[in-house]
């Protein structure tokens, strides 16, 4: 191809010559053309944000936890090593902590005031802003695939519910009974929460309830995301939740929300939150970070920073965000006491981080 | 009161000294201190867009269409008028168009492809940003109330499905039997669109299907929405739909998205939204207005042209938006062949508009 070789020229010349001022022209024209050089690989994982302390965790506990995230970068940073697409390095990731019952999403999900699970998730690609989204999900194993079909085999981007359901029935995705979610031990606490609150009369309560037991805690918010960056300088975003533990049965919170709990756009970042649903809703998080970045001129850092630590704190919407741009820079936001988070790199050493102060 | 006072002997002061460059000032004064001036108020609503020509109308047709946009005009002038809020007001004017079948909201909404009738709505306070959105009602009369319902009684913004009408109906929401939405001649027409695109064995065929109808055509996108501005100077927006003809059962479009086709914010726009909501979704247009605003310095006439007449005719994302902002201004950019949709303001004479070259 004539482009090709011009292109290739053109790099040629440029690195030869080597001016500063051109280096901008250099770096896109290597981001389009994939057969020149070897490029970066990124990606970040988030396993939901909350009351996460130190204090509370035993040490088997929380090296349970560190490995599975491993495990989880491990997954996605294979698909991105073997030159895959950042779509499907995403659902790899996402994929490991649905089928782990220490996240609230896919096996071990909340249940809702109702004793269900229900399961939403979504996924963007940055390239095409194409997306996929479902909500209230009860059989399908694992929510993000469900997430997938949505976006890559009908013409919708959002389906809800049985017809949701059908729909990935349709598609092969693999559908279980409906108990396959429950954690017995999840089960019994919630029976205890769902005691208290009928005696309080009040079905709001439990959001401000202070809890015990740590773990089902941080399981009001215990979301999964992940984002990528992939060698064609493609991103992408994908969330996956069980949502609120005790939530009103029919609730969505920000995870299918194209635009507040996923987002994805090759012209600014890829975003994946996880937090109190409501606020990360009527924030519009995902748009409003890319928008500061469009619009405003902003860092993805800058921008993520100013949506989580100051419009989000304003109006007290606890969470966080993890966040990637075509430049491969990460940033990983929150303003709750602790997020599960982790990324990985091209030399493929994934880090874990659960609590504040570390790093 | 001091302020009171002061801010009464700063606007007459102004007032004679008359200086232009005060008049910025003198405005955001009078918009701060409602017990001083009249105050303007504004209403626009739509009722969908789409392949709506002259031609293909019937004079009784455009008149019935006119006079029921302007009882929807008139019920959200009174509530304006008489000091009422803007939420209170979209809300007015949106049930007049419900409970139309002229509409594709309410009574006569169209068809999924399994032959039910699911409905979205969404509401949002453009003062505190709160919001209330449903999806996939199969039995509120009127889904607008349900989703401020959600938004006012509930510590949640977004409710699906059965849990949603369960939570409508504690809340003492007339409900009615699924039956009364269905209009028997839209009916009859859908189950002849069915068989044909049972012989095609495409189900994405009918969105790109050249049907006769005309009428049916519209209703495609025939989505319902309202905004308005009150004495207070707070806006707000709300939409209301039944989705799109024929769509995949569980397929929920950009209405009950917040940040897509309903946003509201005090600090820049409300936005409703109509038309196919997939690209609306992608393309996050409500907040994607409003950032343009808050990050780029655009008008909202500038923004809002921007994503309706340039961003979404790039991905042949059919349909407009209608607009307004806490100066009153109003715009209703589409850029499909027509779009139902009219305004009121101060004066109370309610306009309105079907075709494009239309005033």
């Amino acid at each position: 191809m004539d482009l090709k070789k011009l292109k290739r020229l053109c790099v040629a010349v440029l690195m030869i010559t080597g001016l500063p001022s051109f280096s901008a022209t250099i770096h896109a024209v290597t981001l389009s053309d994939s057969s020149e050089v070897e490029r970066k690989i990124a990606l970040a994982i988030h396993g939901g944000a909350g009351t996460i302390r130190k204090e509370s965790m035993t040490a088997a506990q929380e090296a349970a936890y560190r490995q599975k995230m491993e495990e989880s970068l491990n997954a996605g940073y294979a698909v991105l090593d073997a030159g895959g697409s950042s779509l499907d390095a995403v659902i790899a990731a996402i994929k490991v902590m649905e089928d782990s019952p220490l996240f609230n999403a896919g096996k071990g999900a909340v249940f809702t005031s109702d004793g269900t699970n229900e399961m939403d998730a979504a996924i963007m690609d940055g390239a095409t802003k194409n997306a996929g989204a479902v909500a209230g999900l009860t059989r399908v194993k694992n929510p993000i695939t469900a997430a997938y079909a949505v976006m890559t085999k009908s013409p919708h981007v959002f389906m809800i519910g049985p017809g949701a359901e059908q729909f990935a029935k349709e598609q092969g995705l693999e559908l279980v009974d409906p108990s396959y979610f429950k954690d017995q031990k999840r089960y019994e606490q919630w029976l205890k929460i769902k005691e208290t609150e009928k005696q309080q009369l009040d079905h709001s309560s439990l959001l401000e309830m202070e809890l015990e037991d740590i773990y089902f805690k941080d399981r009001k918010f215990g979301t999964v995301g992940a984002v990528a960056l992939d060698k064609e300088g493609n991103i992408a975003a994908a969330t996956s939740t069980g949502g609120m533990t005790n939530k009103r049965y029919g609730r969505v919170g920000d995870v299918p929300i194209i635009g507040a709990g996923t987002y994805a756009d090759n012209a600014t970042c890829a975003v994946s939150a996880t937090g109190h649903g409501e606020f990360f809703i009527r924030t519009v998080v995902g748009h409003e970070i890319a928008a500061q970045m469009k619009y405003a001129g902003k860092s993805l850092e800058e921008a993520a920073d100013d949506v989580v630590m100051k419009q989000l704190v304003a109006i007290k919407g606890e969470g966080g965000v993890i966040a990637i741009d075509r430049q491969g820079n990460i940033t990983m936001p929150f303003n709750s006491e602790g997020m599960y988070r982790g990324y990985i790199r091209e030399e493929g050493r994934g880090k874990t981080f659960i609590y504040k102060d570390e790093e």
